[in-house]
């Protein structure tokens, strides 16, 4: 499959039913998985509150794990050396283990499992990988499904205004930094993982609050030298937040890059931000000459690694 | 007092003997703060998993928070806009809260508090936040604060080794980035928000092995163009993550500059890495001939948000 075809497979995946029967006999979420498949319980632990989530994005596993414990072990692969560490970690500790993946060890290894479809770059494969958990603990309306396959549709359609700004960060010689908000602080390191693994250039991400609390400092004078090309999620419901990017502006003599989500609801907006950050990484990488699906030194480092 | 004095302060910091009577009668803890005291939060959630540790760096909290969570805020000053929110809401949800603070509002609302001493910048108070929480949940033997004493009252009499390092950083046109591992990506964290704060420049901090599964894809070419000065923590326990060190830079053709921290334990090894890029941070402020004490962009933008 072309990686534009891939990227275009996402208003499909918002609509992938899959889901656990899990009751609600758990204390704690805990969502293990690395990069692409990793990003996934970022995400949904800014989505979800009802119940403390929990990340793992290493080898082991916290303490608490126990019987009182919904583990949910992603990836895409079924392969990656961290996630199958930790899942039989929690299999041990006699956690309720489900997972989501497309096949592999981990799908030998874990009974309840939602399985995704093959065929894809694990980064591409978000969407099947985040609806089962969110079908799950969070489930949206289908009338909110349908609302967001048809703004993903027209972005398929028309995605100039991305490539206009791909075309910017190119010409720029400022590293792409990306100021997300709550919940979508996660989207921001998305972004920041896609121009790594797509566009092969370093980004950095971080989030409205906390962002104002150091790195500002740092802005003007690394602004002012052309170092960073800033984008920031606008169009936020919190009014105390809009505050902050407007005046981080104006005290460090910046101008942001605004990206106004569509949308009326999270989940809307959570893909429009998800897409939006897809296709720009995408435009870079032809501006680049670079090739988008070219993830080989990851590769290498893998297989060294378990050697 | 003079910033230099601040730092050395950090080994008595290590003694403060404050601590919190609260049982073991709830089921989450979580720890809210931003910026150098929501750092100890993040520092303390990879030190501690005996029950889930979930940080606020914002001005809301989660659904789950009730009468079984132990709410610690933390805000050097008391007066931080974000941490009076969460706080507040905390309160009316019954949770158990305490606070760390030097006094300010946050005193006035919470009864049972940790009162650390003024006079310090809200990022040299680390030891002084981060210790009621150990104190508490995680306490340490008498042996292991004097041995943690002894090393960095070393490392305040000699540190040619972290001037040397501040030396080639000022030389190299790179953006200082950080790598960590648990339980040291907080660390990391740390070293990049003294980077932005003392020394004025943009930083950037990720972990192994996470940073494997994305950003390793961009590195090569940026650390060819000299756009990068990687530090990384050596030392490890762990021989993944050594190997991990060792093939990223083999595969991605880059040198990392290795900090190794010193001391047998968890605690004197996290002293070690903490004060080492307080020191790394305050030479590089004097290099580039900035005030390290200056975070008046900071304060402005406080007061122009919260007006």
């Amino acid at each position: 499959m072309e990686f534009i075809e891939e990227l275009r497979s996402l208003k499909e995946q918002v609509k992938f039913e899959a889901k656990f029967d899990v009751g609600n006999d758990f204390q704690k979420v805990v969502i293990a998985g690395m990069g692409g498949s990793g990003i996934v319980g970022r995400i949904f632990q800014e989505l979800y509150s009802d119940k403390p989530v929990y990340l793992v994005n290493d080898y082991n596993i916290p303490n608490f794990v126990g019987r009182d414990t919904l583990f949910i072990a992603v990836s895409y692969s079924g392969n990656t050396e961290e996630t199958l560490s930790a899942t039989r970690s929690a299999i041990k500790k006699r956690a309720r283990v489900v997972a989501i993946t497309s096949g592999g060890e981990l799908a030998q290894i874990v009974d309840e499992k939602a399985i995704v479809p093959k065929g894809l770059q694990p980064r591409s494969g978000l969407g099947y990988m985040l609806m089962p958990i969110i079908n799950t603990l969070a489930p949206q309306k289908r009338s909110t499904i349908e609302k967001t396959y048809m703004l993903l549709d027209r972005m398929d359609k028309d995605n100039t205004e991305m490539r206009a700004m791909a075309e910017r960060i190119n010409k720029s010689k400022g590293i792409p930094v990306i100021y997300g908000y709550f919940p979508f602080g996660a989207v921001a390191y998305r972004w920041k993982t896609q121009f790594n693994e797509n566009a092969k250039v370093l980004a950095h991400s971080s989030s409205f609050p906390e962002l104002n609390h150091n790195e500002t400092m740092a802005l003007s004078e690394t602004y002012r030298k052309g170092g960073v090309f800033v984008i920031a999620f606008a169009n936020t419901n919190d009014s105390r937040i809009a505050k902050r990017i407007l005046w981080t502006q104006r005290l460090t003599k910046s101008r942001f890059e605004l990206v106004k989500p569509k949308g009326t609801s999270t989940f809307e907006r959570l893909f429009y931000l998800i897409h939006y950050g897809d296709y720009v990484s995408h435009h870079l990488s032809l501006l680049r000459k670079v090739d988008p699906t070219d993830i080989s030194l990851i590769e290498q480092l893998k297989r060294s690694v378990s050697k």
